[in-house]
């Protein structure tokens, strides 16, 4: 079953989304990717959007850079929640990107995160809290991976200690 | 029955937050509002957050500015959705808690929206889609919403038209 | 004749607009104004994009704030030149607004003016400039316009002279 | 024929503008190239500003970086649409450059495109653009270019699916 | 005597340099000021310039906000030395009048000052070092008013002491 | 007992850092308040600040906006901890003042906290806890200062409690 | 003797803070590093944060990057002076850092210093100067660092010199 | 004759500063180099700054990175023209460097050049401006200057043209 769909402007940001894609395998969330631009493919990122519903798709990601406009433009078709990873740039190292992305109009909200790689795991891990509102079996998902978090962090917390001279 | 929290590190946030408040109520989705602070309250604020899901809490929206921790600290420890909310700042527009409350690091992310009250009415929105995800009617009512804000635009669509000289 | 079209996201950006389509009227260029929005009406803002060119329109202005998709959703759908107007903001000074309409995509330029009311009028002044490409009698316009503008600098340009004691 | 110009401040931009170069030759229309700077070559400048539109030149494009003030100059000379290119700067990323060109006062609209190669890329095309406002085979062009261009993303569309556990 | 020019884009950055021609009176130094736009009197703008050194001027100060491009443009034409003073801007506080006035290409120096009304004091201020280089009763002067600048603070100094409780 | 030297660059920062006197006088430490700059009175603030611990001063606060070299100066000349305080400007915001006292190089050190009244206040604050470190008296107080703000915070906790219709 | 604790958000922050471990070495003062996440694991970074001061550690160091929570979150809990390093970011260089560390609200100050390694470096000097307050022995060693430093500076002061032609 | 002092707060500030030390031997104008800092030297910096006029010194060149304070501190001092050199920094590109230089409060100017090397080989040139002011033979070779750098752009200036198909 599909869940969650992964839309992105360019081939070119798979690099930073294979980090959500990981995480939903890890959280085991159904997801499609697809590439679509609201610039070059205005009429099927539409019609793509329209239909997101219907098919079961319950969570929408949608990763863009620059004038990122993609998360935006399905957030106004679609009444599912969508979440924006803005994709970090070359001149701007991103500021461009995260601003098309969360600074919507009253109306039409769009759920951002971080910008680049950390930011797309975490799209994948907001979409597990998404559906863990009504997934009781994702909510517990979620509790065993912070837990794991945590133990990870703690396993290395003492890294040195030094005992001065007075 | 209380499905949404709303957490403000101070009551002066009340005058953005009122948008959400009232947004919710547009949704009909009961709500909860608390004042806590990350830094002046944190053990009521972790207390508060490690009981959310089993009070039936579905999503919280956290609002701060500045060294906006409130919305991440939330996250840290409850598994539900967390949206944060930006709030504007004298010095630096608000710039500062965008920044403090989007650019979480892998693991725990916090749905952020727009500074200000635009972002604290779509905070309510994404609350009602995140809910309508496994609740129909409350799809149907966005589908509702969504409509009437269209309708809304359309009825001024059409502000003037001058025919030039040639 | 109606050779420019103004849209623009909310009725509030009229008031920067007015600049715009009071500079139209001084070039006597016809044009119409509509309020259209990315996101709230996008079905709507594609069919009205779809119809530009077969209906004489030469040149879209396009002015919105904040995550400022229009512009650039009209220039995914025409292949009419697109000028975009970026609105001031409240939070962000109208770097938001800015960024989201300059940063397009190879493929879908948005030519983009300064933020606010001085964009707005050298919008239509740069509409003026595309129609006087073919146009001699507006190439004439804009020589003239060009030559008030320089006629009023000059005549308050003395404005003191101070002989100092050495 | 030559219908469009463009200029740049330096050599070194060179690299970047190629991609305004290919363009414009991807729609086949005749350009020239000249090295000038507002603040090295100002005499040359504003002499070759001023015989533009005599020679039949429709469009300029000038590319510049840091205080980027040759569109400009080049604007308050001709009253030819002038696109600006922002050349992204090792310091600040090219928001100097951004900044110097867009944000022109009233009267001289400066036609501003993303900073870099995309940017350089869609200059050519906002030309081509300009020309296809009155100019029937280069509307088509345009149209034909937008249409491969959702081609070739449609091609890759279909990225991953990924049925998830439940 | 005439020994500095001071020029400024437009009527309303007066209310501004009103400080620099104050402290330049305070030196009595000699100085004209001429409302000239490097866009909208480009031709008189650059016959100035040339004339400058001829007439005796010793030193240039150009005021511009946003796309300023004044003090570059007299810099590329005379080998005076060229102050810069940015000008505060509604949308975004002067960053770009700064950036465009201070990010000179190499080869043509803009000497520049703070944005606003402690710059175009301060850009008196240094025309009077400048010609205080070989006038020594202007650096006497400068001695002068740096001695009355500390006595001023230092009358005040002692603001209020508490003795606290332990 | 004098144990904090506030010291600000000019009279108009005193309505600021009235917040840190304030607080000061809350936690009953003895303070005094200096106007001295480290541009008009180089030679009286490098004087005053290597006298500091000889007269018995343990933390230095110090004000000052825009290039706001006040702070750095002094922790140039004495080894005491240097509190720094970005004052808000108008045409940044406070961003140039911030970072012209918190990107010390490495050497000299200056604890910088937040732009403005909160910042003045927390500069009061953070002395008390240096102070603290080694006076027990003080800690307590901060203990009960702690206290007292989450009392404060958590007498309204409690906002508005919303049931929703379903 | 342990008297400043380290904490960091990761270990791939050591890489940075071993420029602070090895500065607290030169000065002989004892320290511990944890690394600790204010998101990561909430309740270890409370309970570690409410034990210092009654284990003797008289000073903390909290280092983190993005929506650095760290240092705000510890300073919420002890009284003990919480000194702030900003770790650089890929996307936004630190700025985001930095502002999430800064920008504290009234009541909670942390000590902040520069991005980056100078940063780290000067976290341990800080501490140092803190614990110089009340130990005469390492103020010593402060005014001997301060010293040293000079003479390293004026070593090599002599770079040049240039006799011209005229 | 040594007319320029060249300071800079550290060694590797020369790799930049290499740019103007080039640049004034390429106008055959005495310099001395140093190496002082505002915060490590600050006896030794004002001492310096004093001496400076009566040594026959005419303009100070002072470059520093991040919180740069160097040039405030001798324009603080001296009444000579103190031009202040933004070197790049890692984390903000330079943007601190170039505030802590700018943004000089009323009364003590530095000239600010651009960031980084153009901006190292402007200050020398600004220097040979400031010295051509009282000096025929130094006017005349900034004329050689700024025509020898016309004809090298003009050499290059025709780079390509195309003849397109229609």
């Amino acid at each position: 079953m599909i869940k969650v769909s992964i839309v992105m402007g360019s081939k070119s940001d798979l690099e930073v989304m294979k980090n959500c894609m990981d995480m939903l395998k890890e959280f085991e969330i159904g997801y499609e990717v697809r590439i679509l631009s609201a610039h070059r493919t205005p009429v099927e990122s539409h019609e793509y959007a329209v239909g997101l519903r219907e098919r079961g798709i319950q969570v929408v990601i949608a990763a863009a850079g620059g004038a990122a406009h993609l998360a935006g433009v399905i957030a106004g078709t679609t009444t599912l929640p969508v979440i924006g990873v803005p994709i970090e740039t070359k001149a701007l190292g991103g500021m461009d990107s995260l601003l098309s992305i969360v600074q919507m109009p009253k109306g039409i909200p769009v759920a951002t995160v971080a910008i680049g790689k950390a930011g797309a795991a975490n799209a994948a891990i907001l979409a597990a809290q998404i559906l863990g509102v009504s997934d009781a079996k994702m909510a517990d998902r979620l509790q065993d991976y912070k837990k794991s978090m945590a133990e990870k962090v703690l396993e290395d917390t003492n890294v040195e200690t030094y005992t001065g001279s007075n």
